[in-house]
């Protein structure tokens, strides 16, 4: 946490933070930083962690530390929220102190995928377990409308399901194809798995949040994998000089992400392009559905998702200036 | 489909086949061989294919190549089905034809995964997509028997959800998480996306059908974006030589897939571990829960594909046997 945060206000010049969380952290924080850059940082001190086997309603109680990140998001002490500690404790805290945006009644994490063609928005990543016709219809507006606010002029926004044709999927799969194509969007039919990773079908894929989370992290795993096949292929004897570039080429692009300037491209797009971890799996999504910017890194997350999570706020409050 | 079946006769000189299908793609197969291989091969005339887009009742017809050779399976023709056609429509005609194992509602098709430790038996991914209690549990002691039978003995089976913690996913998941605990299996609780790619939790990982194919397909996904950046690491100027290796590692892994001698190893769990395609994801997966070993291709299989599909039946009669 401490190394994210010092990597975060390295790579950003123009980033002020708000550390939300006990005094020994913060402090930790603060020794590390040059006197210039600690005038960057404000301290609100929280003391009650939210653990990932806690019920999400502990994060109801004031005292935790994402209730208070919360708080002082509503009472626009910060612009944005990062949170690397359980994500169904930070939707119940920000459906709590933000409530939720007209029409909304599921707010959807949605996760950027860094695919062979243009990056995918997948959603839902985990804000809710169960679906139905209605909430992957608001899953699809709420991504679109993302995506739109990223910079995509008319995203292609597709349905996942088992396979392409129409029809395919289970039953709530079958209501939501027809009621996708009579909303406001370019809704584009059923994609599949494979598509969130190739990119070329669709900007914005719609699911529901248990799908959708165990697609994320399968796709992590694979790529955990692919890491894995690489490093044995350097090792073993007949493995060709270089047998890690994989490793090394996906991790340049992930660690050069907190640190690019945001300003050299489409500052929005940019930051759907940049967040990853080495291996190429996005660890942080975004929460749409509530009036405000709340961003929520992967459970591992280590120190750099952290900065690219927080990179990805931070691009995001000034798209949306 | 022709060179497939090819690479299968050469990479197994016990293997014999029964081509079912039009004359004229069974007379290609034949023309190319030897007339010692020739004498491995037997014609079935079908003229009817099920194109994907067909509903899968259509299989139910006589007349079509996939329930010729499920006829020819359960009339004792052939030992073992090995299907590169629509999966719903092999699923139905399977069932027409053998019938279903006892306390057996909805038969799954379990995919053997490779993994950083051993490989994972996935399943269901798509025989069917709707779920419940009944059919998760009949999924897990049809997945834990059959990888009892490739030999191992006490296979750890996991339930995927959205966390590990006891209590984490959908209504489904929550009440099936009981039931899991009191069959007569090794249940290892809950387990993750990544977790079928790492291998280190389970054998056996249980899910419906839809989030099973989503996932699979996502994992393919994600090792053709690794080949993708692989191969743009070598082209670019900061890219070490031998970018590609992980690709070549994977595809070597994979072409020795139907060549290696089943007997080196123990044929049954090394068929587990053979079965992949350049970029390790399986595109063949086996049918559970009925009286007769069906194996099913990926829609999209090449040859390659197609032979480590019938290396895998072929070491599953042996195993069975």
């Amino acid at each position: 946490m401490v190394d994210g945060v010092l990597r975060a206000l390295n790579a950003d010049p123009q980033l002020h933070l708000l550390l939300v969380g006990p005094p020994s952290v913060a402090a930790t924080v603060l020794d590390a930083l040059t006197e210039a850059d600690r005038r960057r940082c404000r301290e609100r001190t929280a003391l009650k962690v939210v653990a990932m086997a806690d019920a999400p309603l502990r994060a109801m109680r004031a005292d935790t530390t994402i209730r208070s990140s919360l708080v002082a998001l509503a009472a626009g002490e910060a612009a944005a929220v990062v949170s690397a500690g359980s994500s169904g404790a930070t939707v119940t805290a920000a459906v709590l102190e933000l409530g939720r945006l007209d029409g909304v009644r599921r707010p959807a994490l949605a996760a950027s995928i860094p695919a062979i063609a243009d990056p995918v928005l997948l959603l839902d990543v985990g804000a809710s377990v169960e679906t139905n016709v209605a909430t992957l219809s608001s899953h699809a507006l709420l991504g679109a409308d993302h995506a739109r606010r990223l910079g995509l002029h008319k995203p292609r926004v597709g349905l996942l399901s088992v396979g392409r044709e129409p029809g395919k999927g289970d039953r709530a799969r079958r209501a939501a194809e027809s009621a996708l194509a009579e909303l406001p969007i370019d809704f584009v039919g059923l994609v599949e798995g494979d598509d969130v990773c190739l990119g070329d079908r669709a900007d914005v894929i719609v699911t529901d949040g248990f799908t959708g989370n165990v697609l994320l992290k399968g796709i992590e795993g694979a790529y955990a994998l692919a890491r894995g096949v690489s490093e044995r292929s350097e090792g073993a004897p007949q493995g060709a000089p270089g047998g890690s570039v994989l490793a090394r080429g996906v991790s340049e692009r992930s660690e050069g992400a907190p640190q690019g300037a945001p300003e050299n491209t489409a500052p929005a797009h940019s930051g759907l392009r940049r967040v990853g971890v080495p291996g190429g799996a996005p660890r942080a999504a975004m929460l749409l559905g509530v009036p405000g910017i709340v961003v929520v890194c992967h459970g591992a997350a280590d120190a750099d998702d952290l900065a690219a999570a927080i990179a990805l706020a931070a691009v995001t409050v000034r798209a949306r200036r």
